[in-house]
């Protein structure tokens, strides 16, 4: 019989292939939760004493980052806040608003729901209808990104933490070394950092955990989680290398890790030779920052006048 | 109607997706040529006296390779030679020896065969019948690389040049950065240099070449190659990155020149860091270069006994 490697309970809900392991479910969330606070602390994310804006959709890995955060938030180690981005997309958005509100409803922390519509004038479905667009997921990014900057500085927080796991991170490590994309590279890592004072740092708590062991984190810990895909989720180069990555896992189990590493590694060499560091000044039309006259946001926002 | 991009031709044998260009035969031919010259000016592989031992297997790479670098050889620029490794694979590499013969019959230049049996006492098929065997790959490669190694001393070669093209260096790239190997990552390359001087250096200059474009060379020019699979090629890790990188290269064409490009900046930047210089002596037994006492030729060796 299989019992955990742990403790012995006999109830096992994960068997490693990597390292054989067998976890209970007490004994993997407590595993997740060391894990998260590991990567923490080696990668200098969080000090004593930071107010973290938490980037809370709804899915389950924002969910999971929340989970673990408010412990450290219970302890009196952080201060915690989070934002719920409402991008305006009919029959999909709706449920992540409502679970994220469920959710900040019982942890009782400050929260803010702000919409594309509110900020913009437009939803990502209004968008959408330009016979011109960018494709969804270039406004999503750029718009999501002024929204959470600007509410940070409104919170007064000192770290924005998004819910990027191992798969996100080894999806944008793999596809730009592949469009040999070396600047790029150099923004990738667990903590964004920009000499600008306009841009509070960026960090990814969940970057060493693989995206199945998140998802089977929210059901161990019984969260509610939204778990639908976005609709203007398309094939795109991220989701065919989504699918190699996935595939190659399975006979090669620690392969995401060992990309991981073996990357961590290649950005210490590259980062100082080929990072270009942006002076940014403030957009002429918003007073956000920016490293042309007019940001991406306004400049994108012309275009669909 | 289709016609040669470049002279108007309407045979056209080829059609770029990266680039839309069609050529016809003589301008193909040429093309793979210049770009050819143009990757050993760049990376100056080769230089005027130069005495270049080439690998020659009898496989399309190293035929087309013979080919393009005896047109160096006929206007004196270079010195040429070559070596072909007879492996002893049943059924399998005597057509290859005796198109390698083939080949040198008619250029005139100095050849010499050796076999693994004349230089280590066995076959390649008798070491895999030995229970114990490390795996084909391993012997093949330490031992040819042996051989190739003291036959260029011998000639007095200057240069060994090799038959890998594009497929062979972005599937050696990829595999090592997915398995996080930055040491080996930063011997990839155009050219392998040691400080040791038992080393000749290492030369390639058909690595910005695709491999099926490198096939096409061969059938265009009428060139008599071994196209036949070795029979112990077996279902590798390098066999699932090859077939990744080849569906990848339908949708996006220019995906190994990027990853190359890429890499060759990445390259840069590692190789100070990283790049680890071994210190070589004399194998005790055989006395070619080693980084231990016993080179891993003769270590491997001691084992079949």
């Amino acid at each position: 019989m299989e019992v955990c490697t742990k403790c012995g309970n006999s109830k096992v809900i994960i068997k490693r292939k990597q390292s054989g392991q067998l976890l209970c479910k007490d004994c993997f969330i407590e595993n997740i939760q060391k894990k998260v606070i590991k990567t923490i602390k080696k990668e200098n994310l969080i000090e004593k004493g930071d107010k973290v804006l938490v980037a809370l959709s709804g899915g389950k890995d924002s969910v999971a980052l929340l989970d673990i955060l408010y412990d450290l938030y219970k302890r009196r180690i952080i201060d915690l806040c989070a934002v719920t981005i409402d991008e305006g997309i009919s029959g999909y958005r709706n449920d992540g608003v409502e679970i994220a509100k469920n959710h900040i409803k019982k942890l009782a922390i400050p929260h803010k729901v702000v919409s594309f519509k509110e900020s913009f004038g437009l939803t990502l479905d209004e968008i959408m209808k330009n016979p011109n667009h960018r494709g969804s997921c270039t406004y999503c990014g750029v718009f999501r990104r002024w929204i959470i900057n600007r509410v940070a500085r409104e919170f007064n927080a000192t770290k924005i933490a998004t819910g990027h796991n191992l798969d996100d991170e080894t999806q944008a490590i793999l596809m730009n070394y592949l469009e040999g994309n070396i600047e790029n590279l150099t923004k990738i890592g667990p903590k964004t950092v920009s000499k600008s004072k306009l841009f509070t740092p960026k960090i990814k708590p969940l970057r060493e955990i693989p995206e199945k062991e998140i998802a089977l984190y929210a059901i161990a810990k019984d969260l509610e989680v939204h778990f639908a895909g976005c609709p203007y989720a398309q094939t795109s180069f991220r989701g065919e290398i989504s699918k190699i990555i996935k595939d190659l896992s399975e006979n090669h189990p620690t392969i995401m890790y060992s990309t991981l590493r073996g990357f961590d590694k290649i950005k210490i060499a590259i980062k100082d030779k080929y990072k270009s560091e942006y002076k940014f000044e403030k957009c002429e039309i918003c007073g956000e920052p920016s490293s042309n006259e007019i940001c991406r946001a306004c400049t994108f926002l012309k275009e669909l006048e």
